[in-house]
């Protein structure tokens, strides 16, 4: 059963040798050209479709959106749309992103990150289970799977400078805003939300660490976010009841929404070293969306919000981060070449993958997002 | 002696009464229609003019943006170029914003504000001497001048939903970023940097008390940043020294740059209760740039860098915010209308002035970014 089938077709900007960039969608281990498709009338998508970015599809509302899907279906169903061998094709960053934000909801990666940064202080801030706590990145820096990830510099401690000693990542997974939005309930996150990608939000522990009081994390993280090039449509997606929440969340976060059941795995070269599981998230994206705009603060189309690190009870099996796998390195992890790792060295590659139950209840894959580190 | 003839000449986006965006300077009381004059082929700058932002204009390297601008400077010296009475026309955001990012560089502020926050604790970071603290902002909500700026809601502690009873103002300068670059030397500032702004950048203190450890700022200050209808192109400043800097910066931080003899003056309703000098900042522009930076994060056309909160050394006259005027809402402010506040109330205009010396010694004018609270 291919993770690639007609129930997922993830969409993607792609080019062709010296081509322009153009919009698909994965079918198995093809692209699909929905530009082609909508030039030649075969789909009708008002124009949509002809642009170097995802942008205009995914500000079209949820009706308009579902129409351009049911042809997009068909056609492929058929076998009617021009074939790219994956192979053949350059995968760019789909969607032109607005701003980023970042949450921090999972409660096994908020208690490890606490225990070992913190260890002074109770493990989790007394707001973490009053509200899906977040703050702002740098949306300049986003970049498409496969581009190299220079080793940032930096302060790291008082009067130090230099490259990071700590360069970390974390596997998370990220919501695409496609219509703009305002104090958005819960119960409408299907209406602004059009897809999910997969994040790895690169992080220097050690300039985080010197520079994140009082202001929170700024150059630790804004010098690379990795973004996988496929951003799978939500309705895609099979719903998974959420945890359960204590204290009951204020009004505005409930009802709380839908889990989803992705599972993430993370390569480091070629060893899998975690497993973290989406599905045990605490704050769910609907409640996500709905805390960062009930302030007032709108969203735009090409916003992204990431969901934090996903880390899963087993810190040594399921840990979306390698601050918390190798204990901030006082426990490295031996790899598949008999070398060990506390933090990333120079020549490495992270690549996280992901699958999830789809809505028609098999697997659908959400592809991979991949960087190797350069000096 | 006008702050606003042809040694200012600042740059914004007007239209009038139906009319599309167009480009403009301001000099005294009218608009000067640049759009036009690139139409009528009076100015030749490669259709940077002929654009409904600002954005192409900025991105011009600084020789051609020297060069439009000398023959700006000539036509509206020879009255030239058709003027729209400032009263007929109405100011757009000058150019679309990429990322937002705000210092916090003022040292009387911070230490204000530590004072104030963490009493328990030194009133300055360990970092603060070592590097310009700073965070990412919410692009998407920073709008023009006049924008009415609608109360927050949001959890103001542990269960506790509503209208955030502690708003308020930061008076800060921004900074235009025009030249795309990573690892920007201090002394390469004025290749990049376009122009200057007024910055208010609204907070809601409970919001931002309860949600900020330790992420820092999100909610409490991502529903809205003002900015003035106006951008001072930098070359118009006079350079002056910055303050002595104790430590000696790290090598990246070196030479300091210049600071700007900008002076504000933030008037609430009627009146005016500060005037906070930015000539006293302890991080130069061309610090924060460097540092935004070294870490190999780029900068692109449109970002914006605010400066933090701009306070001088006498708390009474000198804050930026009213946080540190009224000392939380311990000593409340009067107005001239004989009425008392801690805080803002809905209705409650706020208005930023400045005026800074200019390279020929003049003063020059920067506008004015102002707002009214609503409900």
């Amino acid at each position: 059963m291919t993770l690639y089938g007609l129930e997922n077709l993830p969409y993607g900007v792609f080019s062709t040798a010296g081509g322009v960039r153009r919009i698909g969608v994965r079918l198995g281990s093809s692209v699909l050209d929905l530009s082609r498709a909508e030039a030649d009338e075969q789909i009708l998508a008002g124009g949509a479709l002809r642009q170097p970015t995802l942008n205009v599809l995914m500000s079209l509302g949820r009706p308009q959106r579902a129409a351009v899907r049911a042809q997009v279906v068909e056609l492929a169903g058929a076998g009617a749309l021009t074939a790219v061998p994956l192979a053949d094709a350059t995968l760019h960053l789909p969607f032109d992103v607005a701003d980023y934000t970042d949450f921090y909801s999972s409660e096994h990666h908020a208690v490890n990150v606490g225990r070992i940064l913190r260890p002074d202080h109770p493990a989790l801030p007394p707001n973490w289970k009053h509200l899906p706590a977040g703050y702002h990145g740098r949306s300049g820096t986003v970049v498409v799977s496969g581009v190299p990830i220079r080793r940032p510099s930096g302060q790291l401690g008082a009067g130090v400078f230099g490259p990071s000693q700590r360069l970390d990542i974390e596997a998370e997974i990220g919501f695409v805003v496609g219509v703009p939005g305002s104090r958005i309930r819960t119960g409408e996150f299907a209406d602004h939300v059009f897809g999910v990608v997969l994040v790895n939000d690169w992080s220097a522990r050690d300039i985080q660490a010197f520079e994140y009081q009082p202001l929170g994390p700024f150059l630790g993280k804004s010098f690379a976010t990795s973004v996988s090039p496929w951003v799978v449509p939500l309705d895609a997606f099979a719903p998974v009841p959420p945890p359960v929440q204590d204290p009951v969340p204020l009004d505005y976060l409930l009802p709380p929404g839908s889990g989803l059941d992705i599972a993430l795995t993370v390569d480091w070269n070629d060893t899998r070293v975690s497993s973290p599981p989406f599905a045990q998230m605490y704050w769910t994206p609907a409640q996500q969306l709905a805390h960062l705009t009930v302030n007032g603060a709108g969203v735009r189309t090409g916003d992204l919000f990431a969901s934090g690190t996903v880390s899963g009870p087993d810190r040594a099996t399921q840990a979306g981060s390698f601050l918390e796998l190798t204990r901030n390195g006082a426990e490295p992890v031996r790899l598949a070449d008999g070398s060990t790792r506390a933090f990333l060295a120079d020549g490495d590659t992270v690549t996280i993958r992901a699958t999830a139950t789809g809505i028609a209840g098999g697997r659908i894959g959400l592809g991979s997002v991949t960087g190797t580190v350069v000096a």
